[in-house]
């Protein structure tokens, strides 16, 4: 969040004045003395891999009016510095940027900085492309960004980094401490921002640095020394020496007027210990501090659980960038299992040297992972440009495009044949119902051999088209050339690591497409209606509209629902406190329900394959407030949500709310991640006693897979389709925060209001938010076979493919299925493939992911094998070595305190 | 004025990217390449030797808060970047800076710098101390602050610099062009800094070249290539690449987005030329293009007298700044004829090794030249840095303190003696009345024969008393030990370059001191009042209290004459320009008489040695309205002006008219630099049809020794103590600008309202000016031999040293008189020496000016010898050397047009 900050070279206590005005060199040299507080001076930058502005203009110091920030020239008079003084030291973070300089050295300089990270001068720490965020990514894009940072540094320096260094990031993840510290090989983390009480009570109690242990399942296995800033990562105040601080300057000429040696070598020791002693000053780096840490042999407060929610202060919890540029958020994570997936499929056709690949989307995803990126606390300007890069990724990327479907509308209005085919990127089969926007009724589906499949057509709404329509212009600059009339859904079933082939065609006989029977509440003399033709069904009283009751007639789950929206309003920042809801900080000022204008009509779509409740809540909030398809158990929810109205002058930010009747105690489980679940108790923090000051914000969470509460005999999850804020402050109730439009700026930096809007042809409106999630309620111990299975699903969902044929020309000429895995064999229920990569040496990089912690599943909570013969049957080298980036062993051990 | 601003490094046109991603090192040799438009990129820097800052903060990067500016730095970089490419070139101005620097370098570096000089990579141009101003500083001034910076770039690099590079100074004045310009050596003379309408004028006709010729009596000897640039000196828009600049950065990284090298050429060369053609741009420096200018053998446009007033704009005449901080400017004249004659007592002594010397002095009085320190833009604690400089090198020097006097007071108040020793800086003996004050009345004045000299006792004035005291504590912090009555005045005869001592004792039989007759007009019954005992009489009238008429016998002129007091009152800059009065600029809205309150009496006070006419005109303006001595035809006034009242919230510029009813033709004649005269007409410019937008402060220039105008018979001299900002108005009439309190900045930079302040014990009020100027009117043709002689013994006062004695026992101990010359010489009437030094080397530098110019004294306008063997009989060597910085054949000749 802050860019280009250097704590330079404070060579304070080391200085000598010799005489008066002659020249004498410093004696640089430096070492730990005992007996002395040895004070280890860590020269670091920190480079916002964008933030205020994009990455490529803080890497050549591009649009100054902005900032005045050079990443280039940093590093340039950084190893200059190096070369000068081999007692100077500096630590090196975000390889996007050193990358982008790497490239553009001279062969002697590269040599020359080549021993600069031999002799740990400059060391290579965190060495993901940036300094990714903790709260909102995926952990398998945190795994994918640092592994190209860690890949580059391995490369050209042969290295691996040692040390974990998030000193920015807005409340620290398990995910973080566990997976990417101890798995990743780090023998320490550090970082500066954690809860303002947490803080104070660690201060006073000295356990700012802690071992600890992220993860339930790995256990001791899984700590990490860690060490906590006191203050913040600037340099202690008056040892600011940027070109425009205001620092005093050390003036050692005495034949100047303000000679200061004395006074700031007091002034340092002031700075560097309260209590009295003399001290001695080093150049060092995170990890000869670590290794001192170590040898010292002391024990250490164990910590588990993670540090979220992060207040800097009273009333400002860093909790609205959970939901920060929701459109954005959910951008990425379609772009992360694309990514995933065309891994998969470059290295079932080979790498080759055919010019496109995925290099571009890795690369623009990874940044995209940095804490000013995923986050939504970058300028407006800045997210586009993320945007910018990860749809030119895409683009090139061996795949078709998959996002306006020009095909499926154009080819069927031609006579033609639409072509799809369709890619599971899980390693268990899948059948499920995928749906194609189509513009006339008289169409059929058949498989590839040739059978018809059942299918279904549902008129498309008013709302959908609008936005679509719009969209369309803001961002193509055109209108669409056809108008679509229906989402055409029909059933796919599709081998692990493979795909299938679907053929669309329009017919003459008017087709086999059943067309959904549509019924309006309105009017109807029935009190309820019943949604759902298998085990699950939702009852909505038709009266009011709404959502009351979930039915499953499989588990015997029977109990009152309601599904409903608020919005808080935001903070304006105009009281005494100044504090704005804005970017990063969730500051409410009052909730207010959002209730429909009137009677508010259900529409209900029934068909063969699914059944779907529409409603338009009121003219910024459309919403299926029900999909049911044939044979699943849980209910899907999609909203449009925007423009949120903002005329009133007041910032809004838009919740939804699942509320039933369970008795949950307070208590909540949200996933670090994506990963493990870990326990939220409203009001109560497990390492303080907390003040609640923000009843409300103070207990958001992020969640990247989903969030649950149980009671004694069920429980309730809710999955998503993207990074979002939420919590249960109501026993029995979960929320979300699904979109939040504000007018202030919360004044931790960024300098604008999170006020997201779209134009077509420089008139803007509001951002409307269109998203998904999932909601199932299951007996108390069932519900995280749903979770992880189907959070699975959601993250990868199958990928479409578009052709057309006339005849069967394209069927005839290609295979129309196949499967990566032996036919014989699927993965586990529990087992994920994570990566599956040809990388440039030729090399496969393959990554496997237990779904399951320790005892979250009765069933799957256990070791299981996986057959790598089987799953590599396409291709002949199956010699598998352990990667960079897998676990490695530490040589490092901590004691635990009592 | 604008500090540490560097033209870096623009290597377009020289970049070819071949290739993408790979490395390739740029070509950055370079030439003159014929048929192309060859554009001089000139690095340099512009570093403020003070301004907003004080030097030394400047210099180490001190006081960020106000400006992040940091000189080391700047030379640490520029020395680093030379030596990285050798085809890249950089000029260095100020040696008050490079000084600091080079004493912190390493033998090592000192040893690569000096190679890159040799190489002609780093140039120094200008190469004194500062980049002086031009308006206020005395000639003597800008020699020896250009000497000793040319004596440290001769002895550590053993160069001469050929540039003149004055290019933020508020103007240029004829003897920058030939004295320190042609006289000098350099080549040719750069700066940026011309009125908005003459540029307008050269740039439409293409004569920003010139050769200048600045005097009148070297003629075409004194000419010098110069160049004034089309804009002001910052790099053209768009390229400007400090930290903070919003420049777009010339991005040739073709894998980043935003590439840009195709249009920031296409940039370049817009900016670099109007018409079309192709450009060709190489590192270059002043020299290098001056060289090539005349190697093109062209024709160049002449160019005569000097470059004020400057306005940037409408109502924007930089004329104020002549005035600004008077008392400082007072400060910095006293100080510097303070260096001349301690340089030459220091010559007749000997330099020796005593600790003690000049070099203080000699330092803070060459920095106090910079066009931010004697032209009063300066901050305020800047202002009061520079007077700390030079009040430090005054005590260090080798004479005794004069200014506070607590031996003339309290010696004889302890029954001793005190001893005066008067020496005479001047090369032509001088019999003069000396003033010293005393506590009682009973006095005697002895020569050191024991001779019985006249004197007289003139009661010290209220106001000077009150003032006195106020200063006392202001500036020493405590009050004056002994009350003072009495001026004592007596007559002293002192050698040329030599000293008498005169011994003031307390007389029991009530001494031989004449106490002044004193009268009041005040209920006066005559209407006039005759002052003044020899040949000049001013005549008073009684009841209005004011001067009337001005009679010589001698010279039988006779005239009407006034002497008034007006202000300006400041524009306040709110207005629709927005253009306030401030510390650069003068800009009146609106002129008011300053007149008594009811009837004003005089205090005429006479005696053996002196007449003088006081009056309090009112509470903040207290006059010695007029002192002639006896013997003298001339009458000074001395002036005690402040705290100016600026409670109705309306800055003033308080001036003093002389008045006559001479018919001067709207012409008037002010000096450059304190030498040559140069003839001014009202509303008129010689090199272009001026537009008139501010008839007071268009007028207005700068005055160092003195101003006069001239009718068919008579002329009247005005002579100054410092610099002052003057005019002619009105015909036959003179006014002075004395004193500026003004309220609002005017939007120059310096960004604080020139309203000086005076503070005891933190209650702070407005500062009270004092000072003098002397009034004389002369036949036509005989004015400037007293202009002249005068002029230069006001330059150079006697000068006053003091110990006391019992008894005889100093007399008898010291050698109470001397002369430097031999006894039979002195130094023709014409002659002036301004320089007599003993070097570090043990060499003399000598310096003598001839005080006139060509047909300027139908006498003295004219070859001189002098007898140097006579001038230096105490000294046994005298082989002479010419030395640097006296003139220097210079070898390229430039051809003049028409």
């Amino acid at each position: 969040m802050v860019e280009v900050k250097i704590l330079v070279t404070v060579i304070l206590g080391l200085m000598i004045l010799h005489g008066e005005s002659e020249y004498i060199e410093y004696n640089t040299s430096q070492r730990i003395v005992p007996g002395k507080i040895n004070v280890h001076l860590v020269p670091h930058s920190h480079d916002d891999v964008g933030w205020l502005k994009t990455v490529d203009q803080y890497y050549v110091g591009a649009n100054n009016s902005i900032r005045g920030a050079c990443v280039q020239n940093v590093l340039d008079s950084v190893i200059s510095a190096l070369l000068e003084d081999k007692n100077r030291k500096f630590v090196y973070v975000e390889v996007a940027f050193f990358q982008r300089w790497w490239r553009q050295q001279s062969e002697i300089l590269k040599i020359k900085v080549k021993q600069l990270v031999n002799s740990g001068q400059l060391e290579f720490i965190n060495g993901g492309m940036c300094m990714h965020d903790e709260a909102t990514p995926h952990y398998i894009d945190l795994i994918d960004q640092t592994t190209l940072g860690h890949q580059f540094i391995k490369k050209e320096f042969g290295q691996k980094p040692r040390v974990g260094w998030q000193i920015d990031p807005f409340g620290h993840s398990a995910v973080q401490a566990y997976l990417l510290g101890a798995e990743l090989g780090f023998d320490s983390l550090f970082f500066a921002r954690i809860d303002y009480q947490d803080r104070a009570k660690r201060k006073d109690e000295k356990t700012l640095e802690v071992v600890w242990q992220g993860s339930k399942s790995l256990g001791s296995s899984s700590q990490i020394f860690t060490g906590i800033f006191p203050i913040h990562y600037a340099p202690p105040d008056g040892f600011t020496f940027e070109i425009h601080d205001v620092s005093p300057p050390i003036q050692d000429d005495a034949l100047l007027f303000d000679y200061n040696v004395k006074e700031r070598v007091d002034d340092f020791v002031t700075a560097a210990v309260a209590q009295d002693g003399r001290v001695n000053a080093l150049y060092s780096t995170p990890s000869i501090y670590t290794d001192l840490k170590n040898a010292a042999g002391e024990l250490w407060p164990l910590k588990t659980g993670d540090f979220f929610p992060y207040a800097d202060r009273e009333n400002a919890y860093w909790t609205g960038y959970f939901t920060s540029r929701p459109a954005f958020k959910g951008y990425v994570r379609m772009m992360s299992s694309y990514y995933l997936a065309a891994r998969q499929l470059e290295f079932f056709k080979g790498r080759g040297s055919s010019g496109l690949n995925i290099d571009a989307l890795a690369d623009a995803l990874a940044i995209a992972q940095h804490h000013d990126a995923v986050s939504g606390t970058e300028r407006e300007h800045v997210a586009a440009d993320y945007a910018k890069r990860l749809s030119i990724g895409y683009a090139e990327c061996p795949l078709l495009n998959i996002s306006y479907c020009p095909p499926s509308e154009a080819a069927l209005s031609n006579g033609k044949s639409l072509v799809i085919v369709v890619y599971n990127p899980l390693g268990w089969k899948r059948e499920e119902a995928i749906r194609v926007p189509v513009s006339t009724e008289g169409v059929i589906v058949h498989d590839s051999d040739g059978k018809e499949i059942e299918s279904q057509l549902l008129p498309l709404s008013y709302a959908s088209l609008s936005i679509r329509n719009y969209h369309v212009k803001a961002y193509l600059g055109r209108s669409p050339g056809e108008t679509i009339k229906y989402w055409l859904a029909f059933s796919v079933s599709v081998p692990p690591l493979g795909f299938s082939t679907y053929i669309v065609s329009t017919d003459k006989r008017a087709g086999s497409s059943t067309i959904s029977e549509v019924y309006t509440s309105q009017g109807n003399k029935d009190l309820t209606a019943e949604v759902g033709q298998g085990n699950l069904k939702l009852l909505y009283t038709t009266n009011e509209g709404k959502l009351a009751r979930y039915v499953n007639s499989r588990s015997l789950v029977e109990t009152s629902a309601q599904l409903t929206y608020s919005y808080y309003s935001g903070y304006n920042g105009t009281d005494r406190e100044n504090q704005a809801s804005g970017a990063y900080i969730f500051r409410p000022n009052g909730t207010f329900p959002i209730e429909s204008e009137g009677q508010v009509s259900l529409t209900i779509m029934r068909g063969p394959l699914v059944d779907e409740v529409h409603q338009q809540l009121n003219p910024w909030i459309y919403q299926v407030i029900t999909r049911i398809y044939k044979g699943k158990e849980h209910a899907e929810v999609e909203f449009n949500i925007g423009p949120i109205p903002v005329d009133d002058g007041v910032g809004k930010e838009i919740i939804t709310k699942i509320t039933t009747d369970m008795v949950t105690n307070k208590t909540f489980y949200t996933d670090s991640n994506g990963r493990d679940f870990i326990e939220r108790v409203r009001d109560y923090r497990e390492d303080w006693d907390l003040q609640v000051h923000q009843p409300v914000s103070g207990n958001y969470y992020p969640i990247n897979l989903g969030v649950y509460i149980k009671d004694e005999s069920t429980e309730l999850s809710v999955l998503v389709d993207r990074a979002v804020g939420g919590s249960s402050l109501v026993d029995g109730q979960i929320e979300l925060m699904l979109h939040r439009r504000l007018l202030h700026d919360d004044s931790r930096g960024v300098g604008e209001a999170l006020n997201e809007e779209v134009c077509v042809l420089d008139k803007c409106r509001g951002l409307t938010v269109q998203g998904k999630f999932y909601i199932r309620i299951d007996p108390l111990g069932d519900g995280a076979k749903w979770r992880r299975k189907f959070g699975q699903e959601i993250y990868s969902p199958l990928l479409l493919a578009f052709t057309e044929q006339d005849g069967n020309n394209w069927t005839n000429s290609h295979v129309p299925t196949f499967s990566g895995v032996d036919p014989s064999y699927s993965l586990p229920n529990s087992i994920a493939v994570i990566t599956l990569q040809e990388l440039a040496s030729g090399r496969i990089l393959l990554r496997l992911a237990h779904l399951y912690e320790t005892g979250e599943d009765k069933d799957y909570s256990q070791m299981t094998s996986v057959e790598l013969k089987k799953l590599f049957r396409t291709r002949r080298s199956t010699k598998l070595q352990r990667q960079i980036c897998l676990p490695i062993k530490r040589e490092l051990k901590w004691r635990q305190r009592g």
